[in-house]
């Protein structure tokens, strides 16, 4: 799975600009990049008056629109997706995700603040590790100015992008990331890998993707 | 997997006005429709100015909205999603999925005709169940008035949603999905159910998905 770094921080401070620098910092650096961002209000993505936007008006659970270029789904949810599932889901093909808003989760966050918003940050806890701000800030973080987008970048690429391989194993039991130590990845990857190998056409699978549900056949 | 019915016909015959009527119909017969509209021009879902807009203009690969009533989640492709692909991944949770565009592809296809738009219908083959035109048209396909959406609700329903068990095992390699005999479906379903279900916390299962990439740890 990628790292998950959140941007947090009070309204109109600068969350989306900052990461709007961010981005183009990572992408020079060979990194893709992937963003989620919460959203308490109406849910509002499609443009109105296209036909996927006429479709799901109508009902559509799930609606996509497929093109040789991009892809995009949007569909209902009941309550929230919550982060690991999304991240498992739908970013592993990307080397970091940057949430904006979540601020209670328990994912590493950067602050971005302005004391002309507000006079004071938000109560850092020790998911805290780095302050984006103009403004002089007490305490020990690390400090970014928002025109150092080059130098944030560096130090969340030293701090989580090591060279160390990503886990060739994933696995979301009812929506949820389970950790696998190292014999229990090994020995699931290996065994259905070897059984799925069997099945003819699929002795040279790069990837493989398995969805068992408990409704019996 | 759900059943996939393409809708299909020339531009301006009326196929998405079609799908705006069969989804209420479906919907009230207790069917969850998805709707994969297929594009070939330059892709545009997202409403230009929003956050997630510009984050995707700033480089993000993959940007989602995720709050508690939806979830949209837009991606850099590189060539066309097979539509198996897209089906395994993103409409496991729905009833039918009907599809706009893909005349090649191998699904049964309704075609919408208006001999106003066009002197003639497409050339129609073995995959072609049903035609919807006011006008009167040769052949021996069942045809349907586009005002008569629930008819053929009905006649999809009684083709396509019968009461036979959905397959509670699929298997996507390399982004394509890899039909399973009987004895490899429960074969491969126990198996990994069971390796699954010794781990702590997951004796419970009810979905497991599970993806392995053959980069080695």
């Amino acid at each position: 799975m990628p790292p998950v770094i959140s941007v947090v921080g009070r309204p109109h401070c600068g969350k989306t600009t900052l990461l709007e620098k961010l981005i183009p910092e990572f992408d020079r650096r060979g990194c893709r990049v992937g963003v989620i961002k919460h959203h308490v209000h109406r849910f509002d993505m499609d443009r109105p008056g296209k036909d996927t936007w006429r479709l799901k008006q109508a009902g559509a659970r799930v609606v996509a629109l497929s093109s040789p270029s991009g892809l995009g789904v949007i569909r209902d949810t009941e309550g929230d997706t919550p982060i690991g599932e999304l991240v498992a889901r739908s970013f592993a093909d990307v080397d970091v995700v940057f949430t904006e808003g979540y601020k209670q989760a328990a994912m590493p966050k950067i602050e971005v603040y302005r004391r002309a918003v507000h006079p004071e940050p938000l109560t850092a806890d020790s998911t805290w590790i780095a302050m984006v701000s103009e403004d002089r800030l007490a305490g020990d973080l690390p400090q970014f100015s928002p025109a150092d987008a080059a130098g944030l970048t560096d130090f969340l690429v030293d701090r989580f992008l090591s060279p160390a391989p990503r886990t060739a194993i994933n696995l979301l039991v009812d929506g949820e990331a389970v950790p696998l130590n190292r014999f229990a990845g090994t020995f699931l990857r290996q065994t259905v890998a070897a059984m799925i190998g069997s099945l003819k056409g699929c002795d040279q699978a790069g990837e493989i993707i398995l969805r068992i549900t408990s409704h019996d056949e």
